[in-house]
């Protein structure tokens, strides 16, 4: 496994040296990640959590790494003498991988030694940040997909990692399969793929192309039928060799259609499919798609069974970055009080939530979403009474809910630098995802323009923040 | 070195299992990866071949990959028995790093037995396609931030190697350091930053947090002024501190503004500083830029001397794929005489140009950069006489240059599997961009609607392309 410890901006290590001079960082501080609303976003998909464990677990400075800080001469010699023996060792909360989160609430909570609890912001943000993305893009366009979707990016994700672990969020998110094989290999997913145009380029016809191809791989024969042209050569050779397939015992998979109009194509190819007897075999699309694309081929009756899909998946082409931050919201001092913190600004959204939180989900009778409150930390609620709910900064906007339930979103993942916490298989958390995604009314998961999902302030937050605004 | 082999499409695998068993992998083919025209990238940087070559030197199938494979249940035997020595047995041509090249140009040639050439496709494509997007938007935001350029954006990147090889690519493109410790000490790059809100959260003043961090780093005070309020607190305690630094012997760096109108606020600190007698503090900003909020700050005399550009430029936030593809351009036979190959559209843009060829750039008696010619590879140039050159598609519109000079834009990289060419530092690279980009007259690189520079096609490829379009 790669040494990712100095996966850090340098000002962490900086102010990690900083603290350690003067002595804070013998106390924890309480610190959240979370992200900002942003259309496009209102809600999204946890995930990353399983590799944000990998890194925390593996941190460690070698000397090769102290040689090198050392070589900076911006660092404390006490300081770098502390780092040969470090690790870990704080507490942290998370939300489970595959969880629909929304603006505000923490998809991780650090607590931990000041220093620690400060060094570790940049890795988790770059890697939650990440996943989360691409599990939320992965979710809107699976929504919209009317059949199965294969993440096919790998070749224009953002380097060898956001491949990898983009293909494990797609699939987090909804997607069925990958084209990437180290991926499929590394989280056990399905790999899938058929030819790429060269196939055909490499033999004097289409025709032998296929021939050969369905020679090879009978019980797997997908063709790609826009080389030359789809309607007059593409689809009409892959069904001569169909049939030939056909005559031998085997049933043909399907075509795939990368190119054209999709619509137009798919619509006429279904039906020489039909009209040729392959009710069955399916027909694959792909080329630049996303949800909006989807939407509006869907709108027109697209005939496609299976999307393949790349760009627009694999970099969340439409909003490539999540603008997840990691922000302070305590300090305790040496009797184990804690202070709670806030970051002000003239922005209001940019106002952060103080204190230990923690985040519920409230459901109603028929076990659908209905609210989610950020609460803090030791808050009880009692589910025999009405719970009234009210609006984060609109403070006359209540709704009151009866016969409800609710559950807490986080887990305990590490305490005392160890790790508490089984990471579900991939598998597991695309499960969990679906199940979770479908407590949820279809208005709160439009795409464009959706019903603003609740998500308040207990009463003791709202008045622990507007008195830390005021001071 | 993580083993990256399988970091490929499952069809690349299936096709190459397919020639291997059709005895069609004993001839070569020549494959080209290039990048079609998009707006915003009428230029780019070409970044990543070190990478690249290392992926090409370290490919190798182990136990548990070839386990993996057969598993799938997809492959011939005797393909996978085929794997187990398999090295890259071909040769590589490649533009340099931190070349300008244009759309259509061949910034990779591989020249491999097909079922190899076929095989690298994807991870080539990742490898070069990132980091030649990342440079080029490195270079256009350099080129609008009438100062140095900090690349911060690690936290918001796709991934670790996303930000690794991101900071590694923004400094080919022109930025003078990064946040990233790990990419900083793995490419021997300046790693830089200084302190986050939360150090001036952690203490009960602003002025002790200040106080703190000019004890601990009195060479090296950079203050961030816009926790609570930029004018009012933040620029008059980063005075005081100035002047306590100043009567103790140091110089202090400057201001850093991350937050809020920068135009209207770099304006007031400027003031401030100067009228404290601090006209050599410098004022870093940053906070979501790119190159059209430069070019809009700077319209309005924002007086920022260092920018700190985090998620616009890492993800390159307006266009985050580069959007490169490898296309086959020719099959050799068994006499070793190279068949070209094209690949057809209706679109005029997806048609490729068939054969091996040679990119080579004129240049004008003042040394400027006078236009591009995509030739075949035997073509020779005389120099001495006026050089024609014809529109690529539109073939009445030529140019006549005399007295000009030219240069072969590939180098080869790989000759029969082995590499022999020596990657320059990052250093060299970003040297080399800077020299080449000055060949360039100024409305070539203009960010919104540049003049368009002439990329053409020699008339006997242009003549060979025709041939095989009409065949």
């Amino acid at each position: 496994m790669r040494n990712l410890t100095l996966l850090t901006d340098l000002y962490e290590l900086s102010m990690w040296n900083g603290y350690h001079i003067l002595g804070k960082d013998k106390f924890n501080a309480v610190f959240d990640l979370f992200y900002r609303p942003q259309p496009g976003l209102e809600l999204a998909v946890a995930a990353g959590l399983e590799q944000a464990c990998e890194y925390i677990n593996n941190l460690h400075f070698g000397e090769e790494e102290i040689n090198y800080l050392k070589s900076l001469n911006v660092f404390d010699d006490g300081f770098l003498a502390s780092l040969k023996d470090f690790k870990f060792s704080g507490d942290i909360y998370a939300v489970r991988e595959g969880e629909i989160v929304f603006p505000y609430e923490p998809l991780l909570t650090v607590v931990a030694p000041l220093g620690e609890a400060q060094f570790v912001e940049t890795a988790l943000l770059t890697i939650i940040n990440h996943q989360t993305l691409i599990a939320t893009k992965a979710m809107r366009i699976t929504q919209e997909s009317h059949g199965g979707v294969a993440e096919f990016g790998l070749r224009r994700a953002q380097g060898p990692d956001a491949g990898i672990y983009g293909a494990r969020a797609a699939v987090i998110g909804g997607c069925v399969s990958t084209s990437n094989v180290l991926a499929a290999k590394s989280f056990n997913l399905k790999p899938t793929g058929t030819m790429a145009h060269s196939w055909i380029m490499s033999f004097e016809t289409e025709l032998e192309a296929f021939r050969k191809y369905a020679d090879i791989y009978p019980a797997n024969t997908l063709l790609l039928v826009d080389t030359y042209d789809t309607l007059k050569s593409g689809i009409p050779n892959a069904i001569t060799v169909f049939k030939e397939l056909r005559a031998k015992g085997y049933t043909p998979v399907g075509i795939r259609l990368d190119s054209g109009d999709l619509a137009y194509l798919s619509k006429k190819a279904r039906d020489m499919l039909d009209k040729a007897g392959f009710e069955n075999a399916k027909i694959f699309g792909g080329g630049d798609i996303d949800e909006e694309i989807l939407m509006s081929l869907h709108a027109q009756d697209a005939k496609i069974d299976v999307w393949g899909i790349g760009t627009k998946l694999i970099t969340s082409f439409s909003i490539p970055s999540l603008g997840g931050v990691y922000k302070m919201a305590g300090i305790y001092d040496e009797n184990g009080l804690l202070t709670p913190k806030i970051k002000l600004s003239d922005t209001q959204i940019k106002i952060t939530n103080p204190g230990l939180k923690k985040t519920y989900r409230i459901y109603d009778k028929d076990g659908f979403a209905y609210a989610d409150v950020i609460a803090l930390e030791n808050e009880k609620f009692n589910t025999e009474k009405p719970l009234t709910l009210t609006h984060p900064t609109e403070r006359w906007k209540t709704a009151t809910i009866a016969g409800y339930t609710m559950r807490s979103l986080q887990v305990q993942v590490f305490k005392n630098g160890v790790q508490v916490y089984r990471n579900p298989s991939v598998q597991e958390i695309s499960a969990y995802h679906k199940a979770r995604k479908g407590e949820f009314q279809d208005e709160y998961k439009r795409l464009i323009n959706p019903h603003e999902y609740k998500v308040d302030l207990s009463d003791k937050l709202y008045a622990l923040k507007q008195k830390l605004i005021t001071r």
